[in-house]
C-alpha cells in the first residue's frame, strides 16, 4: 500500500501545477501588491484566453446547438428576489467566533480538522473512538447548529490561532450585501447564482418562444459567495463565473426529441443506491440509465450526456469524470432528481456541474412572491369536459353565525383554483381532497370542524352553511407551472481541473531538466501557435511578421518570439503555455510547424501555413491528417 | 426653423425604438415582476446576442490585432485599492435630501430642471434673467457644493415630489459598498471601473511581456455605479459592461509603429479651441491632427483612429460620431490629453468611449500606496556618466544638535532617489532644486532653516552638519514610471446608440402599416438568418431542419419559423429583429435567400445555402457579390 506516499505525491503534483500556473500568469492572486484578498483571483493573459475559449465552446455546444435563449442580467439584485428564492433565509454556513478576538471560522471545518487530525496523528486512539470520529466525518454535512456546537464543546475544540474558547455556531449568510440607491432603505445583494435572473423573466421568455414548451434559457455571468474562510485555492472562491441553463418543460412530458443522439454514450455513473451500498461508480450507457429509472427522465439524461461530451471535448479525462447522483439527504425536498458531474483532481472528486430537475419550485416561489403567474398554457384541440368541485357558501347562514368574520370563513371555504397559478393543487387553495372530506363529515354529522387560517382558529361549520357538489365544466386549456431542468456549470472549477488533467512533465533533450507541458486541445489552448525566427535576422523576422498577419486575418491567436534564446528553450516556454503549434522560420519560403505533444514537425510553404494551422486548430483536420500531406522535418 | 417640431420628433423616434426593443426583448427592465429597480436592465435574447457579437468583435479588433494581454479580475475590490485610485474620496455626486421624507435627489439635476423649465415655459422672463439661467446651465458641472446649495436656496427650489425644503448638497459616493469576509472589518466595493485590476498587475504583466514597453493590457467586465437617480434609460445605469485598454508606453517616446495604418482616416473632430470659440466639429485626418499638435501624441492618435474604425464597422453612422477633446476644466490635472468618442442619439451627443493619456498617475498612485515599484527599466547599451547630487550628513554634529531627533533630520536631508520609484522628481524625496538652494544658503549664511516634516517643525542646520556636492556616477539603466493611454468603452451605450442608428421604418406591401427594421450589419445582428418553410408541410420542414443543421455546423445562428403565418408577416418579424438574411424553403432542392434591407432574393441550392450565408455574414463577400453569382428570384 502506498497510503502514506500517495498524499505526498498529490501534494507535489498540485504544487508543480500551481507553480507553473502562477509563474506563467494563468492566474494571479487578486490585488497581490496589497497582499491580496483570500478567495479572489485574477485570470492573467493565458488563463483569460482559456476561459474565453471555454465560454465560447459552451455557447456553441449548448446555446447555439439547442437554440437557447441567452439573457444577461445584473449582479446587483434587490432583496425581494432572493427572499423569494430562499437565499436570504437559507444561504448560510455555520460559523463560530473566537470569543476574545472575534476571528471567524467555519464550524464544520474546525470539527473536520479535529477529527482528521486525531485519526491521522494519534497512534493510541481506541477502536471505539476512531469509529466515533469517522462517523462524525461521515455525517458532518447533516449536523444542525446545536449538534455541531455540542461536538465542538464536547471535544474541547478552541480557536486554532489563539486557543481561545469559541462561540456557539450560528448561521452566517454568504451573500455580499449592499444597498441600492442613496437612501439606504433598499437592501440588495450580489447574486449568489445567475438562475434567478432567468426565472423572473420566465413570462417574457415564454412569450418570446411563441408560448411554446419546452425551451431553455441560459446565462453566463459572475456570481458571488462571501465565504467564511476560503480554502482549496482556485476551487472555493468568493467570486466566480457561472454558466447556467434553465430548461423549461411540461411536467407531464419530460421526453427529449434529441435523446437518441446521446443515448449510446457510456460513462462513469454513481447512482444513489451504489453509493449507499458502498459500490464503486460504474460505466452505464445513458439510454439504459434512463430506461432503468436510474435517471429520472429523458431530458435530465439528455443534459447529462451533453455535459459529458462538453467536458471531454474540453480535455477532461473521461476516466476521472463521474456523474454522481445526490443522496436523499443532499437533495432539496422539491427536486425530482439531481446529478453532479464530479471531476477528480488533487483535491479529490470536485463538483463542477450540477444537473438538477428542480420541478416547479422556482417558478412557484416567484409566482407566490410577485403575484405574477409564471405558468404555461396548453390549448386543447377541442374543449374537454371535466368534473369540478363547486363549493357554494350560503352567505346568509354564515353571516348569522360568524358576523364580521364571515368574509374570512367564506374565503377559506373557496376552492376556486388558485388565483395565481390556476392550479387546484397549489398550497394557496383548499385541496380537492380536503373539500371532499369536509363534504363527507357534513353529510354524516351535520357539522364539521374547519380551520380558518386567516382567523387563526377552528370554527364549526353546519351543513346548512355550505353546499359542496361536483359539476361538469368545459375546459379549453390546461394551465400549469413548468418543471425546470437546470444544468449549472462552475466555469472556474472546470478550468482548474482541466489544468490538472492537461499537465505533464518530460525530460529535456539533454535529460538534465524536467520540462512542464500543458497538453491542452487546440479548442481551449490560450494561444494557438507561436512564431519563431530560427535565428535573429531581418529576413526571418519579416517572414515571421508576414505569417503573423495572415494568422490574424484568419482569426488565429499567436505569439511571436524574436528573442535570441535557443530554439529548444523557446519550445519549452511555449509548451508550458500549452500552445499546440509552433511555427519556426528557417527559410524565406517554407517554414516548419511543430506539434506540441508528439514534437513532430512538418514543412509547409509560407503562404499555406496560416490555413494549415487554422485547419488543425478548428478541428477540421487532425494533426495526423496533415502529417500525411506535408513532408516531415527533423530538426 | 423646426426648433419646436424637432424635440417632439426626437421623442417619438425614441419611443418607437424603445417600444420595439422592449417588445422584442432586446432589453427587459430587470426584476420586472417585482416592479423593477431603477437603472438596472437585462439583455434579453437578441440584446444578449448583439452584446456578445460586439464584444467578440472588440476582442478581434483590439486584443487579437494588437496582441494585448487580456486579464479578468473580480468585481469585489478591497478598500485600499480604491483609496489609492482616489475613488473612495472623490467618486461622488452632490446630493440633496428632502428634509422631511429623506428622499434623495441629484443637486445638479434639480437646478438644471429648474433653469430649463423657466427658460422654456416662462414667457415673461427678462432678458437678464434668461441670460443668468443660461449661464447657470453652462457652468453647472463646475459648481461646488456651496455654490450649488446657494443657487438652490436662492431660487427657492424644493423637493419635486413634496415641495418640502431640501438639505444642503453633500457628496454621495457612487460605489456600491459591501464587506469582505464574515468579520465586518474589511470594507470592499463593487469596482466602478475595470482599469484598477490592470494597474495593480502592472509588474507581472510587464514581466510577462518580457520586460518590454510598449504593451497593452485589456479587460472586459462589469462595473457598478450606485447612481442617485438614474435617468436616460439605457444610457445611465447602475451596472454596465466596460471594455478597457491600458496601453503602457515610455513617456519619452509615444510614437506608434502602426500609426501609418490609420493616419489617413478622416472623421469629425472637435478640438478644445473650436469648442471654446464656438466653432463646429470638423473633419480632420488623424495624421494631421497629430502632426499639428491637436492630438497630443501618435499613440493617442492611433487609438482614436482604431476606435473610429471599430464604431463605424459596428454600424455607427459616421456622420453622427465625433471625437471631442476635453476642455481644460474637464480633464484631470495629471492627464496629458483626453478625447471622447461621442455618438449622437435622441438624448444628444453621448460619451461612449473615452481615450485619455493619463500620464504616470495611476501607476504612481499604486506605487505610493502599496510600496511596490510599478516601474519600467531601460538598459543603456553602455553605462552613462551622470552628475548626481550627493548629500552627506555629518552624523556627529547632527547628533549633538538634535539628540533623539537626529534620525528624522538625517532622513529629511537624504536626496537618494525615491526608494519606490527611483525618481528624483518624486514627491517622496527632497528635490534637487531644494537641495541646491539649501547648499547656497549654507554657504552664504553658515546656517539655514530646514523643514523636517516627520518632526513637524523647522530646525536650523549649520554648514558643519552636512556636505552637499555634485559627483559623477555611472548609470546602467533608466528607471521610470510608464505613461498609460486608456481607451475605455461603455459597451451598453455603444449598443444603445447602435440601436438608434440602425432603426428605420418602411411601409408594408399593402401600404397600410409602417414596419420596423433594425438594419444591423451581419457582424452584430443577433441572429444571422431565419429559415422559413413557405407553407406548412412535412417535406419543407425536413429541408428546413437539414439547412438548420448545416448552419449550426458552420457556426451561423438561426431561427426556424414553422408557424403558418403569411410569409410577409414572417419577414416583418425577422426584420424587426435585425436578421440580415431569410431562407425560404419553397422547393425540396433549392431555396431562396432574401437580404433584409434591399429585400432582393436569390435562388441557391440547399447544399450551398449555409456556406453562402456564412460568406456574407463573415464579410468574405458582400450581398452584391453573391447577387451576381446566383439567379435572382422575385416573389
Amino acid at each position: 500500500m502506498d497510503a502514506v506516499q500517495e498524499p505526498r505525491n498529490t501534494e507535489a503534483f498540485r504544487q508543480a501545477v500551481g507553480n507553473t500556473l502562477e509563474r506563467r500568469l494563468f492566474y494571479i492572486p487578486s490585488f497581490k501588491i496589497y497582499r491580496g484578498v483570500a478567495g479572489l483571483y485574477d485570470y492573467g493573459p493565458p488563463g483569460c484566453a482559456v476561459k474565453s475559449n471555454v465560454l465560447a465552446f459552451w455557447r456553441q455546444h449548448f446555446v447555439l446547438e439547442e437554440n437557447m435563449l441567452e439573457v444577461d442580467c445584473p449582479c446587483v439584485t434587490p432583496e425581494v428576489v432572493l427572499k423569494a428564492s430562499g437565499h436570504v433565509d437559507k444561504f448560510t454556513d455555520l460559523m463560530v467566533k473566537d470569543e476574545k478576538t472575534g476571528a471567524c471560522y467555519r464550524a464544520d471545518h474546525l470539527l473536520k480538522d479535529y477529527c482528521k487530525d486525531k485519526l491521522e496523528k494519534e497512534p493510541n486512539l481506541s477502536a471505539e473512538k476512531a469509529a466515533e470520529l469517522s462517523h462524525v466525518l461521515a455525517v458532518l454535512d447533516d449536523l444542525s447548529a446545536e449538534e455541531l456546537g455540542a461536538k465542538i464543546k464536547g471535544y474541547g475544540i478552541t480557536a486554532p490561532d489563539t486557543k481561545n474558547t469559541l462561540s456557539d455556531p450560528y448561521p452566517f449568510n454568504l451573500m455580499f450585501q449592499t444597498s441600492i440607491g442613496p437612501s439606504g432603505v433598499s437592501p440588495g445583494y450580489m447574486r449568489p447564482e445567475t438562475a434567478q435572473g432567468i426565472f423572473v423573466n420566465f413570462k417574457d421568455l415564454y412569450y418570446y418562444n411563441g408560448n411554446k414548451l419546452p425551451f431553455a434559457a441560459a446565462q453566463i455571468g459572475q456570481a458571488f459567495r462571501n465565504e467564511i474562510s476560503p480554502r482549496q485555492g482556485l476551487l472555493r472562491v468568493r467570486e466566480f463565473t457561472l454558466a447556467e441553463i434553465e430548461h423549461f418543460v411540461d411536467p407531464d412530458d419530460k421526453s427529449h426529441p434529441k435523446f437518441s443522439e446521446v443515448e449510446k454514450s457510456e460513462f462513469l455513473m454513481f447512482p444513489r443506491e451504489d453509493q449507499v451500498s458502498g459500490r464503486a461508480a460504474r460505466s452505464i450507457p445513458i439510454g439504459q440509465a434512463v430506461s432503468q429509472g436510474i435517471v429520472n427522465n429523458e431530458t435530465l439524461g439528455y443534459f447529462i450526456g451533453r455535459v459529458y461530451l462538453f467536458l471531454t471535448q474540453l480535455g477532461i479525462d473521461k476516466n476521472r469524470l463521474r456523474f454522481r447522483q445526490h443522496l436523499a439527504n443532499e437533495m432539496a425536498h422539491y427536486a425530482a432528481d439531481c446529478w453532479d458531474a464530479e471531476i477528480e483532481c488533487s483535491y479529490g472528486w470536485i463538483e463542477c456541474v450540477g444537473i438538477a430537475d428542480r420541478s416547479a419550485y422556482d417558478l412557484r416561489a416567484h409566482t407566490d412572491k410577485s403575484g405574477v403567474a409564471l405558468v404555461a398554457h396548453e390549448k386543447y384541440p377541442e374543449p374537454r369536459e371535466v368534473e369540478k368541485l363547486v363549493i357554494s357558501p350560503v352567505k346568509k347562514e354564515l353571516g348569522l353565525a360568524f358576523k364580521g368574520a364571515q368574509k374570512m370563513v367564506v374565503e377559506a371555504l373557496e376552492i376556486a383554483p388558485c388565483e395565481i397559478c390556476f392550479n387546484l393543487t397549489c398550497k394557496q387553495a383548499m385541496g380537492e381532497k380536503e373539500a371532499m372530506e369536509l363534504k363527507a363529515t357534513l353529510e354524516a354529522k351535520g357539522e364539521a370542524e374547519f380551520n380558518v387560517c386567516t382567523l387563526n382558529k377552528v370554527v364549526t361549520i353546519k351543513s346548512s352553511m355550505v353546499s359542496i357538489s361536483k359539476e361538469k365544466k368545459k375546459e379549453h386549456q390546461r394551465v400549469f407551472t413548468p418543471s425546470v431542468i437546470e444544468p449549472s456549470f462552475g466555469i472556474g472549477r472546470i478550468i482548474y481541473c482541466l489544468y490538472e488533467h492537461s499537465f505533464y512533465t518530460r525530460a529535456s533533450k539533454d535529460g538534465d531538466e524536467q520540462l512542464n507541458v500543458f497538453g491542452f486541445p487546440p479548442l481551449v489552448a490560450p494561444i494557438k501557435c507561436t512564431v519563431f525566427p530560427l535565428v535573429q535576422n531581418q529576413q526571418y523576422e519579416e517572414v515571421a511578421r508576414k505569417i503573423a498577419k495572415s494568422l490574424t486575418a484568419v482569426g488565429i491567436s499567436y505569439k511571436i518570439d524574436i528573442t535570441g534564446t535557443s530554439i529548444g528553450k523557446r519550445y519549452a516556454r511555449t509548451d508550458e503555455l500549452g500552445v499546440p503549434f509552433a511555427i519556426t522560420v528557417d527559410k524565406a519560403t517554407a517554414v516548419t510547424i511543430r506539434e506540441r505533444d508528439s514534437k513532430q514537425q512538418i514543412r509547409v510553404n509560407v503562404d499555406e501555413v496560416a490555413s494549415v494551422v487554422k485547419e488543425v486548430t478548428d478541428g477540421v483536420s487532425t494533426w495526423n491528417d496533415v502529417l500525411w500531406r506535408f513532408p516531415t522535418h527533423s530538426s
